[in-house]
């Protein structure tokens, strides 16, 4: 099981419309759910995606506006209503922790899993969670209060050991994950074969950034460079840019230029102001800068493919 | 403007579903909003039904459980972000003030309006909120923890008075409104004109009750006799009585036989149990008991009509 999928439950902002929820968003990396950001509706979302409430595993919080967290409240209830068990893990600022306390105390007093805070330093780009096959990075961004994005990272696979060496050489079994791992190997006469002779490389591991809400910031083009989705906020139009300054939010033309300067693969945009009755603005503005955007729309799921090493761009799938 | 609607934005009970939200209403008397809990999207469903969040006057919440008050942040904070200035009376059990205060203190820091709390107390049957047309008075339920429904009773209109008595007897202007309101006419010499002989009855007042959520009843029928429509909880069906009696909710029978008890006009029934992939059998069996059943929607409209003295049924239009 491969899968790299990104879900889409809310890409609004903060005023309500009829046509969008705000912001959530579930990475679903081999059959495992982590969450990012919860608006209020995000557990109405998950079941219109159709997305298992046991297999969810942590959840990222970007910062504590909230249309970015008021849907933890009503989560975090249903999975205790479902028997949940295993422990929910939710990374945010330390504050969400004094906020929602007293509520989970009141609401969920016979909750059946532990409900465990980590805090994180939103202007740090720091690894705040690791598995066998996943790392997430902090990505520190500028809005009006501490806030970060996220990188979620394949861990690199082992290299493909090719059939023919393993019968030219007699290599034993014993020795086969090391070569897998990047090992030469030592014949019993003492010659050396090196790797790159018995391999072939892993495929590239697959990268998807998050980065929502912030002002146009171009340092950030480093932390994110050539990963194969980025979704970046784009609230408004270049026409409010003064708006989108005050409010430390971007232009759709801006999340392309950062799309453009981290020479990423795939850019993905959302946040949406309440202002626009459609969205076609937005594309064509993040278009004439960026060629790949896509427009995140509600229950959309979009799954990020391996790579061939041979091959350049990746084709989404949504 | 003698509007008196009823607005359904979930009835939906507390596991999400694809096809509900939780509980919220709301009652537009004569275009002022009076909201009816407030589960988790009601803002979004507000603005799907189109109801102006600038006219919500007051919010009344039956108890202090998830699916029926998670939306209050996200809906105060959006009546800040759109620059809200009257202040927002909430009526609810007083331990909602300690759990909502913390958030209202971060997340709306700079609210623009006064967010009044009152509590009640749901074990008592007391009139809560009157303005010029309307009372609204508790009424005492059978719950888990402390609930009350809500009775919303229109007050009563003046008489009509005719306009040949008028002429006949030369009433002046002056006596007109005395007259309205019930009063005999005195004529120069001393002769008595009783006041039914010069008014026809004023339209009877609209009643609306909202019941949920509850264990079946009977005391409730006496508080809520004759009303033009009746809300009532009808969690599951009969076949699982058990599983109502054990949570304290009601079955689709039991609410029908409340509003026969009730002598109601129309009966409404809603806060469905996730397991029922239609309601089509909650409908059936509360018919079989009572014939005027409508099943709530989301983004449904009920109008009360005002009846004339003389018919005996409203129809309503939906």
């Amino acid at each position: 099981m491969e899968r790299f999928d990104v879900h889409i439950l809310g890409c609004g902002s903060a005023l309500p419309t009829g046509r969008h929820y705000p912001t959530a968003q579930v990475v679903d990396v081999r059959g495992k759910l982590f969450m990012i950001d919860c608006g209020e509706g995000t557990q109405l979302q998950m079941r219109k995606s159709r997305l298992s409430f046991s297999r969810l595993s942590a959840i990222f919080i970007s910062h504590l506006h909230g249309d970015h967290c008021f849907g933890l409240m009503g989560l975090i209830s249903t999975l205790g209503l479902l028997g949940r068990t295993a422990a929910l893990h939710i990374y945010s600022h330390a504050e969400l922790e004094r906020l929602i306390t007293p509520q989970l105390e009141f609401f969920c007093k016979d909750l059946t899993f532990p409900v465990v805070f980590h805090p994180l330093n939103p202007h740090e780009q720091t690894v705040i969670y690791e598995d066998r096959s996943l790392t997430v990075t902090t990505l520190p961004l500028h809005h009006s209060l501490p806030t970060c994005g996220f990188l979620f990272a394949e861990k690199p696979t082992s290299r493909h050991i090719r059939r023919d060496m393993i019968d030219f050489y007699h290599i034993p079994v014993c020795d086969i994950n090391r070569i897998k791992n990047g090992a030469d190997y030592v014949l019993p006469d003492g010659q050396v074969v090196e790797n790159a002779r018995l391999t072939t490389p892993a495929e590239p591991s697959r990268r998807y950034a998050y980065c929502s809400d912030t002002l146009f910031h171009p340092p950030l083009a480093e932390s994110i460079r050539g990963v194969d989705l980025l979704f970046h906020e784009a609230t408004f139009m270049d026409t409010e840019q003064a708006r989108a300054q005050a409010t430390c939010h971007s232009t759709a033309r801006q999340a392309a230029q950062i799309a453009c300067m981290a020479d990423v693969k795939n850019l993905l945009i959302g946040h949406y102001s309440a202002r626009y009755v459609n969205e076609q603005g937005l594309l064509q503005e993040a278009r004439s800068v960026f060629p790949h955007v896509t427009l995140a729309t509600e229950n959309q799921k979009i799954s990020i493919p391996r790579i061939k090493p041979s091959s350049s761009q990746a084709v989404l799938q949504t």
